[in-house]
Formats: structure tokens, sequence, C-alpha cells
């Protein structure tokens, strides 16, 4: 950490119990403002009066930010590699596996959720969240796989939807179906969008 | 329209220019309250100090009456026993051009957007909106179709998702793709969801 970065706001000492949490407000303000592409670790930093060093310390990245800011369950670049790196025929029960495992954690569940009703009211939110879906979910999946974008996209759109109609609509006989028969009954719609059939 | 009813708001005649509109206030009021299932026509008609006879001829069902205070773009009651009475092999690519051609008219979308924001905010409003889409839709659908309700819950989560991620996320390629590549994209889902494979 700098001294000249210090000096900006006179008294504040790296790595405070409440740095981190200063961190993570400064991040939900520069991506409600600029989005996700075009917000910066240096930008966030400046704006939390802190070292870049010290975002990348305790976040390792733009991404580890931003997961860390809206608290959400998993951190994509983390979970997806490990996703897509299995055999290739069983990528979408474990995609679905993964999805329905973490929302069925109600505490999980709820910061997401969160985000998601942010998005329906809120346009600016809105650009933060669909540029980090596909930087950070949908972009890196295609890649590795080789699936079309749109195709991609399908299959988020199944899985959401899943999501919405099982946790916030709580269509039943949806909402109180055993995961198991949820994760049997998308499944192979997603491993179709995936395969390209 | 008996003399009782009207005696009961002085001044007020049946059928007057605002009449359809404090008819369907009340039915937004009702509705909300009560949720879907609850509501009655007699209790819609007590709300608007009208005689119910007044609401069927206006509206014809409960279903009719709720459209009408939505401002839902298509009476589900009419649209899909049509979707569901042609060939049976082409029942997936029927439901996604009529769900995909109304919601690209922003004018039609407006309001079917707006109950789903509200479902997302607001618990009452919820069970409103559950309990009109499993009778109106999923139910009459699953019955005349024999398909489990699993089944076609899991087909409509995709065709929400897809209209979610086209006109709220706006993710691309999605959000600009042609309808009918949208449509040759999910049909064959819905319409194997449909088939049970």
């Amino acid at each position: 950490m700098s001294q000249a970065q210090e000096k900006r706001r006179p008294g504040r000492r790296p790595g405070t119990a409440d740095t981190r949490g200063e961190i993570l407000a400064a991040a939900r303000r520069i991506f409600a403002e600029k989005g996700f592409d075009k917000a910066t670790i240096r930008g966030i930093a400046r704006e939390a009066a802190v070292d870049p060093a010290l975002v990348h310390h305790y976040f390792d990245s733009k991404e580890g930010v931003f997961v860390a800011a809206m608290q959400l369950p998993v951190d994509p670049g983390k979970v997806i590699p490990a996703i897509l790196s299995g055999p290739r025929d069983q990528i979408g029960r474990r995609l679905a596996t993964l999805i329905l495992t973490i929302t069925s954690d109600a505490q999980a569940r709820e910061p997401v959720m969160a985000l998601m009703r942010t998005a329906m009211t809120n346009e600016q939110a809105v650009t933060m969240i669909r540029e980090f879906i596909t930087r950070a979910v949908l972009s890196r999946a295609a890649d590795t796989l080789g699936v079309p974008p749109l195709r991609m996209e399908a299959a988020f759109a199944q899985m959401f939807g899943i999501v919405m109609m099982r946790y916030i609509v709580k269509l039943e006989p949806l909402a109180s179906a055993e995961i198991d028969e949820v994760i049997d009954l998308v499944a192979p719609t997603v491993q179709r969008y995936i395969d390209g059939d």
C-alpha cells in the first residue's frame, strides 16, 4: 500500500476490520455506476481510498470483488472450470445439480434473488448483471465448450426459469418436488443445448 | 342490474362510461387481497357496487376479468384451446411462436413484465399470479394434453426464462436474435417436455 494513497484519508490504516467492508461498499457503487465491464480494481480502490494491491489481496480479481460485493454463494470463476472439465456428456447434469443444490439453500439463494429483483426494477443494475453473467458465466462456458452463445443462453434461461418458478412463483408440483426429480427433468435439456441437438 | 344493487351507491347508473373501469379497479383489489382462486365475480361485483350480471356481461368469466384487470395481451382461455387443438407434434412450436410473437410487441409485453416485477417483490401478488398461471394456463394444458404438471412447468419455465433474458436482462446474442431463430432453438425443448422424452 502506497503512502500517497493512505494520505488521502487521514487516519485510515491498511487492512483494519472494516477496510474489507469499505472496499465492498465502494465496489457496489462502482459496479452500479459503470457496469461490470467498465469497472476496474483501480477505480474501486480509488473509490475506497485504498491501494489497488489491497483489493487484489482481499479478492484476487474483479470477479472476486463482484462475487463478494453481491454476496453471491459461489464464484463462477472457480466452479465453472470444475464443472466443464469433467465428462462432456454429463455437463448438463453437473450444471443442473450445481444450480439446484446452491439455490436449495435459502441463505445462499437470497442474494441471488435480491440481484434478480434489482434487475427487474432497475435499468442501471441490469447492465451490471448482464455484463457479469456474460463475462463470468456464459462466455466462459461457451468458449470452453465450443457451444454457440445463443445455445448457452437458452440453457441458462431454462435453469433461471426453473429457479424462479420453484422459489419465487412457487408453482406446484415444482416447488415441492425433490431436487433429484427436478435435476432429472432439466439436465437433458441443458445437455441438448450443449450438444447442439 | 337490480334496483337493490343500484341503491347501494346513489347516483350510479348501470353501464356508464366508467363502470367498466370501476369493475376493473375493484377486481385488482379483490385479486390482490384474495388471490385468483378465492376471488369470485360476486365478490368483485360487490366491491364495485354493481350487479354480478354486469361483470359477466363485460368480461364473460373470472379469467376474463383478470385478463382485463391486468391488461394481459391475450386471454389464455381463448388462445390455449386453439394452440392445443392442432397437430400434437407441433404444439411446442405453436406455443413458442405464440409466446415469442406476443412478447415481441413492447406494448403487449409491458403489462406481463409489470406483473412479473410485482411477483418478484410482493408476496401477496405472487399468490394471485401463481394461481392464475396454474388454473388458466398450466392445468388446462396439462389436462388437455395428458402431460404431467411438472413437465408443463418445466416448459413454461423455459419460455419464461427466454423472455426474461431476451427483454429484461437483454443477453446478447439472444436479445437481438431474429424471432424465428429463437423459436427454432426452444420449440424442440417445449415439444420434448410435452412428449415426455
